[in-house]
């Protein structure tokens, strides 16, 4: 007889123990799935930027051990009595969130991701039930109630899927947000995770798609996988040739940085997401830079599950999925050193089938 | 026989000849009306603090004699040929604008503040036709094509109605745009001369209001404007009991000063709009105030004259003026003075009559 929701389940997983310690192999145990729960066997996690900054304890609360990963595919192995839109068999997704309180207003508007008591995160969080920290994709299983589980669409690749889940969704919604379909032009800043993501769906929802990059030589990449124009942001002259034309930017850079000089580059009314940083924009915003021409400084956070089912959707039927280089779990740590000095096109991918060998 | 367009109307003004000459008595003339103008009697003319900023030469860029003043009321004493909106005894309101090229997809759309040329401001601008210096509303005519003049509406004060020229449009058109109306949640920073008509009209549009103060002691003035709550900025208390309320706040702050702590009052998708500053915000914007709850940072600059004029048919159905100290013009020095100190409520506008004492 299992014990529902009772962590007995052996997991084998890779976790880091410190800041400093390399991540390593790690046993642990998995709750057997409550009524509502839905038992994933992992086949691919993503490696985002977010694993890294945790895993280091860059933002200073970090507790360990902690088992990283929230870009899961992987198929159904099992689903509690109560679970009525997955059975065994299925493949599906896991994202950034496992849980919310889903009776505030935003999780009744499908937006989890802003639950009025903060969303249960993948890992690095505390489970709303049993108060178990939560663990991530980089392990063979994992536990999550059915509200929280997304449907792979048949025929995407589920490795290139796995990154779908966060960086996908995490561009997506922006897009979304700010009505870019056929004839908007959008730029995107940054050619990384994130921004190979942005071009694509946007290129996809029909829009003229520019990169903004800080170096040259990312043309022919840029060009694969179908971006219309690239523009180098260091270039006065190129920025010049793009003042007052886009719709919509998304700002993907990781870190601080200087948003002023794009902001002549948005048309009227237009807007720039931040999707990749959170911390203080060092450079001063220029008012008069959102003043003229009713121009706004926005962002985005990851996305709903409702939203995040939809642009699953979404590319099942454009055949879209992340450009991945598949990695062995064992090569986690060098992966993390190359996402460092971005030598990754575009997101590492772990092959879960690797925690066996 | 009249000279079209040739400078030969004899005026009385005041101007700044020098940054740091007071205002004084001084004579100029302006064009005859060509086919498309309305010569207007100025009766008012509010005070601006873009007029100080100019007469004093702080953004660097100001030629002198400088004639200030865009909160222009008056009479319609002569109409060129070709004239058909206006006819001479009509009560009129020029605003910050006279021209703009008039033919680009701002212009066409109604944004005239956003001509792709840059429109031709009231004063301290160069007439797009003839080549000469434009002069504002601190005399006793003004001469201005049609399309840039405003039909005021019966009933409402003339004086109390100039300030809606400026003051009212910069706070009007951000509301309009962020669709505020029954039932929204509106914020406004600062009660001055824009920061009352933000809060009167958004009062209007059937929004439940709050000023934001960094001084207690606002709350007698605040509430017979109409204000619903008034919160204390520099109170963590307080403001930590409106966090996540407002869908729009009206920024009327008139120098540098630190955005951040307004943002988590902001409900998810909320916009905070600055529309008394054009310079850099020296404390690093948080960009996670924006990411979380995609808040966004906008701005807003004056209004078109199509969405002018719908604003002042708003104010003359709804009885709405802006609360002013009348002055004769050889006070003006003094009124700036009092401006710098905040020592007026809410704005001072000029009784032209008197520049004939
Ligand atoms: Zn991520
Ligand atoms: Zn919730
Ligand atoms: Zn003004
Ligand atoms: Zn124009």
């Amino acid at each position: 007889m299992r014990n529902k929701g009772i962590p007995t389940m052996d997991v084998m997983g890779y976790a880091a123990q410190s800041a400093t310690d390399a991540l390593a192999p790690f046993s642990f145990e998995r709750r057997d799935p409550r009524h509502d729960d839905v038992v994933v066997d992992i086949l691919y996690c993503g490696v985002c930027h977010t694993d890294l900054h945790l895993a280091r304890n860059h933002g200073g609360f970090t507790t360990y051990p902690l088992v990283p990963g929230h870009e899961i595919v992987g198929r159904v192995r099992e689903v509690g009595d109560a679970v009525s839109r997955f059975k065994v068999g299925d493949m599906v997704g896991v994202g950034c969130m496992v849980d919310s309180c889903q009776q505030c207003k935003p999780c009744l508007k499908g937006w989890e991701q802003d639950c009025a008591e903060g969303p249960t995160f993948t890992y690095a969080s505390i489970d709303r039930h049993d108060g178990t920290p939560t663990c991530g994709g980089y392990s063979d299983t994992v536990v999550v109630t059915e509200n929280f589980v997304l449907a792979l669409p048949d025929g995407l690749d589920p490795a290139g899927a796995a990154p779908l889940l966060c960086a996908g969704i995490t561009t997506w919604s922006p897009l979304h947000r700010w009505n870019v379909g056929e004839g908007s032009k959008v730029a995107v800043i940054g050619l990384g995770g994130l921004g190979h993501m942005a071009l694509k769906l946007a290129r996809a929802l029909g829009a003229d798609v520019t990169l903004f990059t800080r170096s040259s030589g990312k043309e022919e990449d840029a060009f694969r996988i179908g971006v219309n124009h690239v523009v180098l942001s260091s270039d006065p002259a190129q920025m010049a040739v793009v003042a007052g034309r886009f719709d919509v930017i998304i700002d993907t850079v990781p870190y601080d940085h200087d948003v002023n000089p794009y902001m002549p580059t948005l048309t009227l009314e237009g807007v720039l997401v931040l999707v990749g940083y959170m911390g203080p924009l060092g450079t001063p915003v220029n008012a008069g830079g959102v003043v003229r021409g009713r121009r706004a400084i926005t962002g985005s956070f990851i996305g709903g599950v409702p939203e995040t089912q939809r642009m699953l959707d979404f590319c099942g039927k454009h055949g879209i999925v992340s450009d991945v280089e598949i990695i062995p779990i064992q090569q986690i740590n060098e992966a993390y050193e190359r996402m460092l000095r971005s030598d990754v096109k575009y997101r590492f991918v772990i092959d879960i089938a690797s925690l066996k060998s």
